[in-house]
């Protein structure tokens, strides 16, 4: 029986698993918890990341305004359920701007607490798509790193704690355009500034994550390994569609999967969804996790239009992966 | 006044269309009649065959699970509305799998009753699409033959008696992806095991069949030729949509084409067409007849995730085909 | 407080701004005003044209049939909401179609009322795509002009009123597909027949509008410039989204652009906009004023699927234009 | 016996066809007559437009520099075959470049004597490609009227004398790119400002001239009817390869295609046509004539590199064009 | 030492290994032996089949004619170097053609002795490209069978002699465009009529073999397999280049391979094989072979445009096969 | 007059400047220096690298062997233009190939000395194209380092001294395919294992390096800033053609460009350049320079086939960059 390696949440956000289902992942009844118009600037609130902060929530939401510009804002939250999303993007400090010029877009956040800070990764325009990292104790003032890569690339997701003596993130390079490939990497730096000593982790399979792949949520260290919810798509005659699934990586070198499910936890299939502006779509984000149970709370993007939940046990998931895993 | 040339079916399933409707072809008001769930596998249930059997009905359905991969199902019902799938995929025996590999994927499968034994054909996997054959007596165990032709290939249809002392087969040659191009051809063979003869039966036209068409259910026999139901396909700039119409071949020569709807006789308006794993699609794969009464009971896929049902008449469908046609 | 320039309408069709609601631009709150199937041979009725017609409203529907044809009818209301529309195509008359043969298919028609008399424009198949042009007193019969220009172009919109005693056009030059770019050009004619001093408007720009653009409605004279209604289109991983915003034209100048909006007005959120033959659709062809008030009827197709109708003031979107202009 | 219906020119640059050669059209021996580096700045010298000039000859060339932008230089010969070719781009005043933006780039110019001027055309940028019109009467200064057309468009020619009072000009209608369509069209303007009474004259067919057409030197005047030599492209798995044919076209209606070569006359054949900055291409830009004795000296670029001459005489094309025709 | 098991042809063309070249197979110093002007009508000649013929040769040649469609054309030679080409298209009795219409195009034939007939197979157009069949025993006059396949096929290569009892082909199942995928087929036919039993032989592989591969010249019998010349082609950032290398297959069963040459044999780096119609192919068709002394002609198309020959040993290229094999 | 800041090299290989000629660089008369076949194995060699080694010069040099699979070899010259390729691919030691797996394929090697040994940096496949990175001090044998960056990335440049006390490398992001887009980046590392403060350099312009450009030789540093020669692609309908040109970075902040070349220096116009595996490609690789004459000799790639030789002056480089310039 697998257990999460962290701490309590006694306040995690929870809804039981409905009578009659048999998932493994289970959807919250009340989807979306955040709709496309929370906020009087936003076309769309979808694909983001919440962490427990002061005993309640703190996220850090993608915010698609109505000029279809990407942005990122800060949120709070009692419970993790309702959100108050700060009107105004987020307060990104770049020490470097003069250098290289200052926010042009930003999406697809994560969030990880690493010591006594917060590090965000987001997929943040520099030329190109490359992945963002900035720093925030606050969740009011961001502190901007480099870059972490060279463009192109996209879900940069750090691990919880340093691995190997580094920093450590996983990330999906990429191209300039809806890039039609993507595997997951793993990178280390000793300084959150260089990195290096690339690996690669795992690619794309058959079925629901033919097209790509990318990491999703902050990783959950269980006994039994890295417990990994990341994102799949499969390329239909009408487009793409957004499925995700999950893999246990190892703990000393986590760019080893050591089980990895073949089907997928949750495919699109509720109306938030399937219909939005981009139809299709669920993408998690972030999980919050409670080591004295075993729950596990999961942000997802539904249709890249709102932002959605879903509910797990770790002992159950990682249960179902490594009795449906093929590496 | 057209008539099938064919048995009874009393208990064919049916409702009669709506007050005000006048359409020809018209839906089930209960569709869909399966819904992606059914069994616990599946990701999503569509585009597939249905025959009376034993006084019932025996299904050939296309399941494609929850890795997203297709396969096979048998299914029985009582009324040809409500089914029980096996939550097993169907048990194919092919003698020449140490020669060719075994099943890899399958899927839009077709069914058609030949003498006292049942032929299923299929879209089979061979290093690429291709047509798959097998025979069954019980819907129990199926016998696979010789593969009919080369890659790549969909959408092979049977049909029910043999043409010229030989079995046929209508099909349409495609490509390794998303084939955006396809006709119908027809080819002969007398063994079910080599084919020849091969011949152009029609070819894609203006609107909604504009981008590839295909076969659909097994072609229906009447005293004014071979009824055959098909689907078209409409490249809009948001993806393909399938709909579907019908056609008039000739009786000896099947691959001459006598009459041919230029309007569609079902286009996807429904949500359970227009919503799901590829939105915008009806494709046509089944069809049960009553000689007696002229009944059509229509099996469609509705989004590639679910299967309803239409219902026509077959001296109206006729008249309609003959009064829009456009050869 | 910018006014129209122009005629009384105090029968606009009309309906007040929601309570609570902060949009510039409001739906109709019993859209879509016209189903898809209001007239037998219809597959949908969308992306239309609409005119004050001797105290009533007359209009220019585009109908594609059931074989997914093209085709353009005229369509009489007594409150611009309800509509007869007329079962067959428009009365076309064309004194050289032995020249260059007759109507083949068009679409996306707008009508522009010019002295006593309506020029109506539409996308117009002559080897290719380009600007039908055609005039008419009685809504009944329609004398066709020559084509404006040589293929490929779409979105041909007369300008009201000569500009520099020349008749004025807006259109926008595409390919012959699915054109992935296209920027708003103006033209001018001394006679309907020859066009030329043709001049660059504006271009794509970011977010909602980074793909194409195109002129909507007539454009409206106001004292602050020509306020124009334009859609723009983003390219998503699922194909193509259509929006709407606008932007204020010199009024001697119409190629000059004093403002134009950053975020959109409008954007397919609802069902009827995202759900269709051509799903995430907001396409403004034709809009009604008044004078005396500063209101502002908009006719927008729905998915390239129904008819639809929005509202504003003119005060409040030169207003929005201006506080919210990028150019 | 066809004849050319135009004036003497004994000075005709001539070479006799080689002995044992049957072929209609032949090439000059001593091709390329401009090496690509015939002045300092330039990269390569080809598809240009050569008329007698007083006695000798002048030509608008086309000087792809060594930016590889692409520019417009007079030139002057004594015979035709040895040429001063301008270092400087040529002097191209234009009256509304306030208002449109001065030259950008200019490609593949054409020359044709009007009355007493000659009327230069060429593909002109004006944010796309678009037909460039300019008049000169010394070659030394050029005087730029509108773009004849919206873009997108290339290879315009001018008509030779005026058609039912009107200027007339073919052109090849195009997109943004490397355009893989392309057919011929006909438009007539009064004024050399606005264009209209556009008429589709011919189109792809297949082999050389399977993927796009267009016209090449001004048409030539017999008594058959318009003598146009125009350039084909079929593409092979290899790019574009371009040939050129020649048609007859009505000399009332020049959009009414009389014959047409199913044969290509000349296709890229030898090194300077095969190897270069485009390899494989034979474009035909000018051609200069003798009343008298029906001579036809061709000007074509070779490999988009360098200037290359051909022969033919009148009667003999003629005749080959009637016996090889596919209209 | 291999050994072929077949005939002696001692008037086989060859000319010995250049002094100091250590190459497998050498090409022959006096390429191209024919050129692509051979014939008046002809644009260029190449991918040509040869066979022994009344102690002489004949052939049947691809011929494209100046209007670049694709034809074939019987030739004869004394030496199988020297070669007297038909004017006109071969004579090709179709008794079906009232069924399927008449020859539309055919090219890169090969040419099969099997008994006292020869069997030649080409890609022909029944809409589209599929495997024309004939036989002819005096190539003067060719019987059409039954296309061997639906389409779309490239690349039919009999077999010398019946397999199980069956007739044998090789083929290349492709699209309807310049394939950008392709892997070698076997299938039988008891009759050359109705083809089945279809086996998948080999694919693509790295480097020069990488985008698709299709059998060459008829298989050669010898003791240790069917030697199989086949050309394989890389996808450069320039296009396509045709090189061509050579397996072994099975006796009994040719669908297995039991070696292949991991570098090519022969790739295009002579000026015949670099410029041209089609820059960089080098295409084999046919090859003689002398039992006696294991000597082997390769005939392969140059550029798409000539004949060129080519020479090797059985033994030398058997044990080159075996030592630098990867299956 | 700019000065080289470095070494003398009296041996550098050297050839005037052709009388007559008035180019800033110039071509070596006996090009090419290395043909395609100098070893057995070698289908092709070009794009390599050349460094002064003990009084002579060593080379890193892109080999492909007949397989076409990219491979690097060693080699040794005495007067630079003579070559003795080691037959055999380099050397190369992986600490952690058993992390990340050994060799699959290198290419485009360039070779930089810092300090006391030599820095070697190709494109390395690790998943997709990367760059590699290994050390050497004997050219016999090379000890890998870590990959500089994730996947997808080309022509990795090492400066020759450390900027910022850091190790400094230029190198081209791209996808995993002919990528069509690509600009310059610059990244440092404190060890030659971890890199960041990745800053945009420069990116496409028109013309010849208007679809994407990437770093060529080892910078030279001169007293005007960091000279640096680089290639440019532009996308003809025939495919890529690669000329060169050179700019000026900032001696401290090697990311600012001072002046860059408008037109080209060299393109490719010599059979060795415009006929090969790929034609019209010029690709430099390397330089060496003498500081006391200011003498330049460049190694470039011609047509992807062959290695060649240029040369110019410093002094008439840097002016001709600084005359022609467009930042």
């Amino acid at each position: 029986m697998a257990k999460i390696i962290g701490t309590s949440l006694p306040n995690i956000p929870w809804q039981d698993r409905p009578e009659g289902c048999t998932d493994v992942v289970w959807r919250y009844s009340n989807n979306p918890i955040v709709p496309r118009n929370a906020i009087p600037c936003a076309n769309s609130i979808f694909n983001s990341a919440v962490v427990p902060y002061e005993g309640e929530f703190a996220g850090v939401f993608r915010v698609d305004d109505k000029r279809r510009e990407m942005r990122i804002h800060s949120a709070h939250s009692k419970d993790g359920m309702h959100w108050d999303i700060d009107p105004e993007p987020f307060n990104l400090l770049n020490p470097i701007a003069n250098e290289v010029g200052g926010f042009v877009y930003g999406y697809d956040p994560r969030c990880c607490k690493i010591g006594d800070e917060w590090v965000v990764t987001w997929c943040n325009c520099y030329h190109g798509p490359t992945i963002g990292v900035a720093t925030t104790k606050d969740f009011k003032t961001y502190y901007q790193k480099e870059n972490a890569f060279l463009p192109f690339n996209r879900n940069g997701v750090m691990f919880p704690e340093k691995i190997n003596g580094n920093y450590a993130m996983l990330s999906r390079p990429s191209d300039n355009g809806h890039t039609p490939f993507g595997d997951i990497y793993y990178s280390e730096s000793p300084d959150l500034c260089y990195w290096g000593k690339h690996r690669y982790v795992m690619g794309t399979k058959g079925g629901w994550q033919s097209t790509k792949i990318g990491a999703g949520p902050i990783p959950i260290k269980t006994d039994e390994g890295w417990l990994l919810f990341y994102h799949g798509v499969l390329t239909s005659c009408n487009g793409f569609v957004y499925s995700f699934g999950a893999c246990l990586l190892d703990l000393e070198k986590p760019w080893k999967v050591i089980y990895r499910t073949e089907p997928y936890l949750l495919s699109p299939q509720m109306p938030y969804e399937q219909i939005g502006d981009v139809p299709n779509v669920a993408f998690p984000c972030a999980a919050l996790t409670d080591a004295d149970t075993g729950r596990i709370a999961i942000y997802y993007g539904g249709a890249d239009t709102v932002i959605c939940m879903a509910f797990c046990k770790v002992d159950e998931v990682v249960d179902f992966i490594k009795k449906n895993s093929k590496v």
